[in-house]
């Protein structure tokens, strides 16, 4: 079970070891997460199914550690952790920690090694995640670690979370994921969300990206070449209302101005980019309507009570999907096929 | 259940559905309260009442979202919390929240009651805690809301806990809080407490309230206007060694000098509202004397020690009378009736 | 029961009823907490004795009052009652306290002690925990008080949990640590941890204590004057490396200059007393090394690796030794004994 042998991203059982980038979660693996958080949310309908939850991993300890702020991903993971039973420990502010003694960031994270189960950290540096995993892989203690937001690049489990809403909501409205066009609008240069997203996607065949940004602030070069690689269509487009008709899904997102190095966004005209009342007429009657929130100016306030209008059942979606990641890692998911067999039977 | 068909004040079994004003608290209502607590209390007396107790709700998630600093107030609904098993997650501090990120209010809060089961709120703006009622009645997870302070307003668990705190010990020393003279000492123009407190009042016939604050910050004509129109019997003065002698209850309040605009509380000789050492004496030996708390100095040390000063028990009937009230919410409070009678019997 | 009658350290079964300061813990107390501490980790190894811990104090709430930061203390504290099945809350940061509305700080405790069965508190004041403690063995709410490290002078668990981790360590490699060579090196002046560690050690007949430190950074004279009392030998010296080879523990320490008053720190060259990674080879195969972390350069990166470095799990014996020391509190570990004794027949 050292993840020194298997390398530090699957378990001997194919199950996530740590879960660090998006990258490493391969169609099979999806698939499995996205069925097994559904039977759980079934499951958790009732209280006898969440006094069942609650007992899974009753005997752990998580550490949610957010060096930077974020109230929606923070408690997604904390009410995860409740729902599965694990007792809950956070450190959240910079201030209050040993880090103003002069310590380590690894020896901050070592000793939060030292007390919990499991680590989940949020911190702006990229690959700081990996980083700790692969530290913690040298000691006795070499607990799984969650990548709850890193840098400008990694944010794994909101691309889960996204995979999970658009494959539930296309599966009703058209069958499933595969084939479906799919755009995303707004900041695309350093919504790290859609970079991950647009990778993941690569595992659902026949699938078409529209990238919907201005010049400014399109996807990076990098996302388009693996794109490339993996054959997949897609569109790179500043022209919102000429590609909203073909849609399926539209992923909106916000401006990412707290990356701003030298104004960036104020030159930018962002209002071709917003999604308003009128543009639902041209919208197909099936598409849906997705974003990561926090939103601010992006979705008209009219938007939010069309039934096409997603973003709030996907915020409670990373919730359970999240919880399904958890589980999986101690790999205990197995327990949700056999309770959810007895539900139905 | 939904609170549309209904109001937003009590589901249809008569229980409460939100928490929010005061008013919203009739009769029969209180006394199932002050009863329930009671025999809470009893019941959290023995471990295995304990035990009872933190089953009644292990499967909810509740969300303290406190916009406003308050220790107090805060942990009394945490301890009721984890009292009744229901797991709590906080959000104290507005910097580690989205808001940083521009998101708005409601959206900050449909977030929370996307993961949790029950909000519980404070902010420092009037009001917002009716206002995100209705707008999550409107959504399809409309979860209960209870107001843990608004504004200058409403702060009705205080009340709540207050009219306990006055009942209980009132009960046994004469017969109840019907016919009961009760001074309010200190800033009445601002303390939320006294106000919501003193609308409660009038469901206590012959009940005489007496209202003692320097001018500038005596009560709200909106109040005396509303005692008058139910006919309640008060006083407005600021002779508090006048009407001391005459008091069953002295409730004293510190100066909410957090509310001042110009330095109102500067001008006030507010040392005449204090309660020293040498009122002991001509203190009704049954009265006694409750304060929200925090203090300055507005009591005395010394009056401590004296046992009519219920003020630290009044803290902890806190933490029962929320709890109390989160169970009617939920409907589970006739589990205490079936409990309590197994216990005496 | 009541702490009044017994004073408030010892309870009338011999366990403690606070934990104020390491003077309180003799020898026997010493022992059981070691041997107790041991059997709890090894009961908590498997899923269904880490269930039984939780069953222990599920019925318990306790607050943690850290009014200075300290993530580590903090940390192994709420660890402690999650594994116990306490319930934590936490003030952590003076500004959301009622404080800032001007209550004093017995107010603010006593409000803690009205919802929680147990305060866990750190605070900057020299003998702050000690007074509050009195200060609730006259209230009707005695709560059991924890320091958890009180001004320069007293951090009483940190001293358990290095006696724990000397006992344990030193037991395998050369039969206990009676007898053994003990060497503190650093800033011995306003390290906390090292007063009550070197007082404790007093219970240890045999062991020679070694104060290596720049001379404006040695340890007080009132330490030596009581191991002088006790009869123990000690040398004081600034020669790290001539100490180094007989020694059997090297208790390594950081330059406190969050106390500095005038830069006394920056006029010291404390890399002398740096633990490097040459050292080892001159250090006893069989010697163990300590430090209470954090560090910052105290020690070489290199010696991590070693197998005679011993802080991480020095860490950890922490949690474990601090969820003794509560269990103890509250009279419940005599069936840690009886658990242990079923899994071990």
């Amino acid at each position: 079970m050292a993840p020194k042998e298997k390398g530090p991203l699957l378990n001997h059982n194919g199950r996530p070891y740590h879960a660090l980038i998006a990258e490493q979660f391969d169609r099979p693996l999806l698939d499995r997460i996205v069925d097994t958080a559904t039977k759980m949310r079934k499951i958790g309908k009732t209280r006898g199914g969440m006094k069942f939850l609650q007992d899974l991993l009753s005997e752990k300890r998580a550490m949610l550690y957010f060096a930077q702020p974020s109230t929606r991903t923070f408690l997604s993971f904390y009410a995860a952790c409740q729902i599965l039973g694990i007792q809950p420990a956070e450190v959240r502010d910079a201030r209050t920690s040993s880090e103003v003694k002069g310590e380590s960031q690894e020896d901050s994270v070592r000793t939060f090694s030292s007390y919990f189960d499991l680590i989940i950290m949020r911190h702006p540096q990229g690959g700081f995640a990996e980083r700790i995993a692969w530290m913690l892989s040298g000691t006795d203690r070499p607990v799984p670690v969650i990548n709850a937001g890193s840098g400008k690049d990694q944010h794994p489990t909101q691309a889960l979370l996204d995979i999970y809403s658009l494959q539930r909501s296309l599966e009703i409205r058209r069958g499933g994921l595969e084939g479906a066009k799919i755009a995303f609008v707004g900041d695309l240069l350093r919504g790290r969300t859609v970079r991950s997203l647009s990778l993941l996607l690569r595992h659902y065949p026949g699938v078409k990206q529209y990238f919907v940004a201005p010049e400014q602030l399109q996807i990076g070069s990098d996302i388009l070449e693996k794109l490339d690689a993996a054959g997949m269509e897609y569109e790179v487009t500043s022209d919102f209302e000429k590609v909203l008709p073909e849609l399926d899904a539209v992923y909106m997102t916000r401006i990412q101005d707290e990356w701003d190095q030298a104004g960036e966004s104020g030159a930018v005209d962002i209002t071709k980019f917003y999604l308003r009342a009128e543009h639902l007429s041209v919208l197909k009657e099936k598409a849906i309507i997705l974003h990561p929130l926090p939103r601010r100016h992006e979705i008209a306030p009219e938007v939010d009570a069309d039934p096409r209008a997603k973003y709030w059942r996907q915020v409670r979606n990373g919730m359970w999907v999240r919880a399904t990641l958890i589980l999986m890692i101690f790999e205990r998911d197995h327990e949700i096929n056999s309770y959810y067999e007895d539900l139905m039977s």
